[in-house]
């Protein structure tokens, strides 16, 4: 059986500057996972159109998705639409039914050349809503472009959710115990390695001076994750450790 | 002239599940900018051999350094070292100066085989210093290996920082401008066609009811930027907006 995948591209110099701190990957995989679709890549690239470009086509041939982040705004260093649109070879054009939208919003006198330029998309798309600022993304193909400002990235999210043919959603039970990984690491891979569709993540943490460990269980398979936190429960309280259940939780 | 140039990955499932907001891009990119070495690329993959492999063989091949943050812990879901090892044709050993690190932290009763893990780095790497949890990150051919724990990666970062070759660092200057980014695109885009090794970067913000853009001027030559940053400062004002300059910095 396949489950439906995504990749996710970042546009903009600033986030691999480091001036600005990316935060969309999380927004959208929590939003994604929802619907049961993993996403199994992030890039990350500069505002150059050849990188753009090869990177649109490497992750659109190899996931059931691809959601881009930036780019699609007026200026000069806003180059998605085009970049998108060399990788399909097609051409942009000014989409009635995005002018209406940005007509409606800035109105007439105030719909400059440079805001027009957010109502071109590349021929073949169709528009995704903006409820925030109006002016909308856009999907070709398998191919979801989306602006980069946090909130508007989410808005557009949320309109192409209902849209995407989704999967079975992955469970994730996560047990706490206040050890540091490396004692447990024998039981978290032999529990693991009892199940075919099923991940045991270790995740340290360091709090109040105290060493401890998160061990997420991972699977579309609820049952599963039942057991497998119920046998590393079983094994930890063997050897002597206070094991916290914090249940299992479906995305939602 | 040639500069150096980075790549970094990020090796995780929790990142890509929206478990865990990834941070380590800035800190790394803010730290190499001081060096005059620039992040082009990031690419965050999942726990998954044949894909970090790709990934690092890629990377390596483009990129003047290509750093890596998580999966060198004592679980079974660490799996960087391995993979450095296979993308590279070498064998991972167990460094007997890695081994004193752990020694020296643990107490030779506490050094189980899950610690003496992190002590396996592939043949030919050196090591990189970790002032804060002692289990070494390593560096081979221009590759460097670090922890995904963020203080840790930091600390990692700066042990490995004076060895690396650097080159001129960008310089940026700020301005910003209390009006939206689409009805000052045609200044920032002519003042930025009139250099060729300078970018103009613009960035909207809306906070407080109020929609302004951050212009950021990069280049590695200080006096252009500074050049840049008086044209448009010139003609921002003669079509009347006030422009506030947020100054020059350099990477520190």
């Amino acid at each position: 059986m396949k489950y439906p995948t995504a990749g996710f591209i970042v546009i903009g110099n600033e986030v691999l500057s480091g001036r600005t701190r990316e935060g969309n990957l999380q927004t959208l995989a929590q939003k994604l996972s929802t619907l049961g679709i993993e996403v199994r890549e992030t890039r990350i690239v500069l505002d150059l159109e050849p990188h753009i470009i090869d990177c649109i086509r490497e992750l659109s041939s190899k996931y059931s998705y691809v959601f881009t982040s930036g780019g699609i705004g007026p200026t000069h260093d806003d180059i998605t639409a085009a970049a998108v649109a060399k990788a399909f070879n097609t051409e942009l054009y000014e989409d009635p039914a995005a002018r209406e939208m940005l007509l409606s919003h800035y109105g007439q006198e105030n719909l400059t050349d440079e805001r027009l330029k957010m109502a071109q998309v590349p021929r073949g798309s169709r528009l995704i809503e903006n409820p925030v600022s109006k002016a909308p993304g856009f999907w070709l193909n398998n191919v979801l472009v989306m602006a980069g400002v946090p909130k508007i990235f989410e808005a557009l999210v949320d309109s192409a959710l209902p849209f995407l043919e989704g999967g079975i959603p992955v469970a994730s039970g996560t047990l706490v115990v206040q050890i540091g990984e490396s004692l447990i690491a024998g039981i978290m891979s032999d529990v693991e390695a009892n199940f075919s569709q099923l991940t045991v993540g270790s995740y340290p943490y360091f709090r109040a001076g105290q060493h401890g460990t998160s061990i997420v269980t991972r699977s579309r398979n609820e049952k599963d994750v039942e057991t497998a936190m119920e046998t590393l429960t079983q094994r930890l309280e063997y050897v002597g450790y206070r094991v916290e259940n914090q249940g299992i939780q479906l995305p939602k």
